[in-house]
């Protein structure tokens, strides 16, 4: 958070409808109380003792929650909701608390689901709208994918978008999406306000890759970690069960390796983690292949995880975009099989390789508890915030707590692995990991480097 | 947080031991750097804009994490871990964690796991300890329990454990356990510190409650809340398939009702949520017993969950205590179970309840993945923090980060629902319930209650 | 199967109707054939060489599926559905079997979900049926429990049912549910029979116990010992993790412990099984509780699962019946669990004693892959029985074939574990358990009892 | 089984050995007795009544079990197990029950896993061997793959095996592994009969595809179904969520398309199977394409799965053969993802094909309890034989009895779907799958095609 952006969120206007939610405003009542627009959630806890500058709005975000008044008259409300990019674990928790808070809380009965998203919005492609109500969306949270279809790209005709949800006469819409669906969602929101309309728009970040910004966790993340773990369990009793076993699993990571450190972590059973943050040589005295054939000639078997963006600057030739604006990537898990294979093959040491690549029963898995909740707690945030008039704002979790986030800021930059924080250093602590460059350890080896008779096992 | 309290941690003494651990004190090499005695962590986020007082060490915890210098020699390390208190979820990953990071970060040799809780330092009953290292520990978080065996009480006996920890020559005491557990920690170090013996006392707090005050989420928390959706998915099935079938579920939570309201905004199958901080009544106009009632008339089945330490002000005469200093509990599962069926008996109302009391079955599970990383890297920190020779300290995970608590300030309260807070608010908002008691409820009825057509159908 | 039991099964009239489903009646054409009246499956497969009677109809059942002339007309047909007594995994997935067969097959349009077991035909209860098509039944196989509602009794008000039936206009009843229902359906298809009307009457017998006689597993036993087993791997934790820890776990089993036996030789953490077919000693020498005092001497901690219907003999005073005719029982956990208690307490040896009883958290599971198969499977073959004609019949699974059994036959015994077969053989070597009677081992101890100095850890 | 084989199998030599295993001789007195050399178990149980052959050898196997009489002293057994091939659920289990049931039942102190498949007998490879004892294999069957490692191949070197085991002094070997392997086995076991050994060569069947013949289900094969159908569930959600969603999932079924048609019987979600036994067209107007285009237009998503020796016949231009003598495949699943991307893309039609190889997934799973109690009971078989000195012997599984098949038999054949049976018709029923060849319909559609307003929406 290098610049300072200031952190307050657009409204709609005047906030002039009372909440039909009956809340208290008193403490010690034993009921809940309304959220004020004084209540905010400091981002950076990282501090030094001593002199502190003042806090101000470019460090705190508004506190999400509902408030007492509100801007929309619950009657004349029809909301749109969209999903779009690839799939993610809880889409569906996520609408369904979307239509229940807006049908149970607020009274609103018009609700309007966008097929395949922002494609939906859009006449040539000739989708209809899908009617939503708490019957429809009672049991979808069961499953995985998302009842309302998704789709990429679309988000530049924003134009034709507009014009549909004018049409439509909607007046609030909900984006559930990555980056490039929340800079759609921004245009959309700016040619809404040009036009004068009076359109709240609500983002609701999704990233299985957990790449979005300020956000300490994105919904799907957790789900996505317990299948990773599952897939590299399985590579791993492959790698186990023959000579020279090595199983090779790509996990998702555009541009983060959140998922593969995180499954590292909790698999045990992980010996190499690549992701995009830390550069790595394939060959060379401190490179993969080297360190590889090591632990082989000690252990007889390996399991390296790779995240899909890892390695990107060196492999991409020739720079392509898929339908959302991202960059198209060369598939470094084949890469690497085939760099190893090739490696072995020349040393003639048979190994058996397994490369497995389980994307996409990964992310269409449904939501597992911890992720149905924090789904649940979004969705009531985003009702809320869209119902107060809040537009141009995404909602995010924040050191435990839901706030809104300028549209603006959420999608300037993106979420990394430190390379040299903690999550990471204890990544390389539970798989013995080197550091797999040259010149990079300058200070020698740490006491368990190979010097240990009874190495683990694994 | 009412009273200031001062969180400095105490330390054994000078720290004159360079780490074996190879890091680095500058950013931008890639590597991971040490922790500095200057890193803190705040912990209230919420903030009014405008005047700040200057933060001080009562508003922040030391970040955990490996320094640069610590107190102890790697080689003269006899380090001891014991397990104290019910089961739950990540023990063995815990123990897991430590073993490994002595053993490979700092080269520890002798890990001594102590036998059933601190029983096993009583000489009286005769456990003998039990040896540990990486291959004893490699596969242990794969299976629930904890192999060190655990135990309640024992704690008060606090000569006859300095003398055994003096007699096996140990100089760190990783102590498990929850509330009483630290508390006997604490009363440990105190006699190390009159003997002056150089002991660093480690606390890892474990509560499957999740009600250790400061701590963000407890370890094994998710795990207990996804075990527990699967029972209350079991009790709806059965309710929904009887003739005004009822579940109704007694959850873990003797002060706390964190795990039933998680479980109730997971599962999305529970129509009242009763916890220990929330008054209700069973009888009268707005009690249990009528809205219960009414539910059945319109849908023909409900699923109660209540929290083990509900209504215990209600319902216990005598105070008793366990071994470990709990106050001994009527079942309230059992009485709400008889009540219900005594109302509805009386009434002549045919029903089918069925009554689970699934502790057993969730707190002995192997953790899930995303308890499996808050256990090795908790395991970790606890380590880092006893080789620097911090002592009468707990572990604990602040705002995402991990820090040094000290005991003293650890065992003084306890985390609650917040009966007016965000969690509950979702909770009732997820679960449609209305409030339990009489002239509770001044405003009136929300929108949903009762008078909508399209109700839910759960 | 002593007495000799013809096996013929009765069909309403000569069918005179074509079948809508297009087989084949030429094998090589890659297109599957007809089942004829001339397949039959024989029962008994245990044979001994030399002389063998010639085969006739005690001995084989008829074959299940399609026949290319069928009774009913399938525009004319208005088919029932009921499901009785317990819940049981699997019968969302027979439900929806029938239905879909039903529908896309034979093109039958007119179908009648029966509410709440036979209540659901009982004027005096006011349920309405539910109508039923492929669009209601899609999902349910995802989901434990019956769409229908079950209940016990009912099936005594005869004529009460079948006067319903003929208001319903009713052609067949498929009639899922255990002993009592299906002596049920055999009275409601004799009073059938007396009026002269023309409805089929298909029994699908379900029995998590799996105590049905003739067939060889019963639908949903899969799924019931796969989560057994989960409970008892959660009762060897708890014992495993506390001084002298003892798991009790209670499985279903009125009269049959094939859970029991199933789960202990699926979990291989069991040290002893009760079954009601096998008689044990409590106390004396050779009784339980003695050697549970041994196992606990050589290994501090024990597993116990007993069948429901254990010691019923024993522990019975006064017998009473539930609505379905079944015997009251007394609760052999608890009594166990209190002997047990009793015991060590006498003997001042301090237990750790875990009672689980997880009977409502098994029976409401949804069906595991290999139970969907089944059920899916034996729907089928009730909708091509009931459009044969066929009537008081039951369909099973006779060496893995489904076959036509008449209800007189399948209603007149019960199946049982052999003490002296195969099964409770691997049974007892699973577990090592002891002959638990006095006199009852007179060739002296085997082995490995006791004498080893590498014994099992569990 | 169109020739007559007759189904006696070979013994080392006369059982002249008392068995340590205590058992009964009469039946009333609640203990298990010795299984007989005179009991069998009829094969084919369709029949047809009137006049039957009288029942010889050709018809039914030998039932196994322990003998009261073995041929092997237990205190000079020196036993070696191996593992080929590749990985399937449940080889842990069985390594287990064979370890046990040698030491607990007939008190055998030597047994040695062999590594890596028969090259773990091939000196040049340089295997050790490794001890196994019950501590060893207590908890092995807790994970997938196998704790001996696997490998194909190696089964040729017949003379070098000999020889290692005659080193070795073995005196049984368990040869767990396929068709392959067992071919391998019937060598060694000729072999050692030509140099006059006293071993015993015992198979046990394992293949994840279920195609051994005899067989009525081999061990891990409804664990792979299990992991199967998840998957399934995974690519229905995916081609469920995107416009024109296409899920391809290629699965195990190198000969007979079992998983295949099992898993989309179990999983309700499969519009396509496509197994070895069919043949089918790609093209023409009734290929797979143009029926895939129809249900597209329908329902605007559709899931194929599809066996991985579909279409091998025409596939194949030139025959390889792998190091276990397996025919190399063509990769029938990347054709089909090419031919159906290519048709569309010609077409113009937007698709969203996700293409899903498990098998890595799969066959590594640890078993779920149905398999562990096969494999518990198949080891016991398996050391009951092995110590009878039954060779060239492997263990089936018959009617749901264990039985001793000559070798000779079980590898002369191998076991497929019939394409005229009910398997295959009740998974057309579940799929609604249309026959995908021309000419092949003769007698025109179903009721259900296409015809119904209703239609499922699956």
């Amino acid at each position: 958070m290098s610049a300072k952006i200031d952190f307050s969120v657009e409204e709609l206007g005047k906030r002039g409808v009372k909440s039909p939610i009956k809340l208290s405003k008193v403490h010690g009542d034993f009921i809940a109380n309304y959220v004020t627009d004084n209540e905010f959630v400091l981002y950076n806890v990282d501090v030094v003792l001593g002199d502190q500058p003042p806090i101000d709005r470019t460090q705190v975000f508004e506190a999400a929650g509902p408030r007492e008044m509100i801007y929309f008259s619950p009657q004349h409300v029809h909301a749109g909701i969209v999903t779009c990019g690839g799939l993610c674990p809880g889409l569906n928790d996520v609408i369904r608390a979307i239509v229940r808070c807006l049908w149970f809380r607020y009274g609103v009965r018009r609700i309007s689901g966008i097929r395949y998203g922002y494609k939906g919005l859009i006449p040539e492609y000739g989708f209809n709208t899908k009617e939503l109500d708490p019957e429809v969306v009672d049991d979808i949270h069961k499953i995985g994918g998302t009842i309302l279809g998704s789709a990429r790209g679309g988000g530049k005709q924003v134009t034709e978008i507009v014009d549909s949800m004018e049409r439509l006469n909607l007046n609030m819409l909900f984006a559930i999406g990555g980056d490039g669906t929340q800079r759609g969602a921004l245009d959309i929101a700016e040619e809404v306000g040009r036009r004068n309309l009076k359109i709240a728009v609500i983002g609701i970040p999704k990233t299985v890759d957990n790449d979005f910004s300020f956000i300490q966790r994105s919904f799907g993340f957790d789900t996505a970690v317990n299948k990773a773990v599952e897939v590299v369990t399985a590579a791993h009793m492959e790698a186990h069960s023959q000579i020279n076993g090595i199983g090779l699993v790509k996990l998702m990571g555009r541009e983060s390796g959140f998922i593969a450190a995180h499954t590292a972590l909790a698999s045990h059973e992980v010996n190499f983690v690549l992701i995009p943050e830390v550069p790595f040589d394939i060959k060379g005295p401190n490179g993969l292949l080297h360190h590889l054939e090591e632990r082989l000639q000690r252990r007889s078997h390996a399991v390296i995880v790779v995240a899909e963006g890892a390695m990107q600057d060196k492999l991409v030739k020739e720079v392509k975009t898929d339908e959302s604006g991202n960059l198209k990537m060369v598939d470094v898990g084949r890469y690497l099989r085939d760099q190893i294979q090739e490696h072995f093959d020349r040393k003639k040491i048979e190994i058996n390789l397994k490369y497995i690549d389980p994307s996409y029963m990964i992310r269409s898995a449904p939501a597992v508890p911890v992720d149905s909740i924090y789904c649940e707690r979004l969705g009531n945030a985003a009702v809320h915030a869209a119902m107060a008039g809040k537009t141009k704002t995404i909602i995010g979790l924040i050191n435990n707590e839901f706030v809104h986030i300028p549209m603006k800021a959420a999608v300037s930059q993106r979420n990394h692995v430190d390379p040299e924080g903690n999550l990471w250093r204890d990544t390389l602590d539970a798989t013995n990991q080197p550091i797999l460059m040259e010149n990079k350890n300058p200070q020698g080896p740490t006491v368990s480097e190979g010097t240990d008779p009874l190495e683990l096992s694994r």
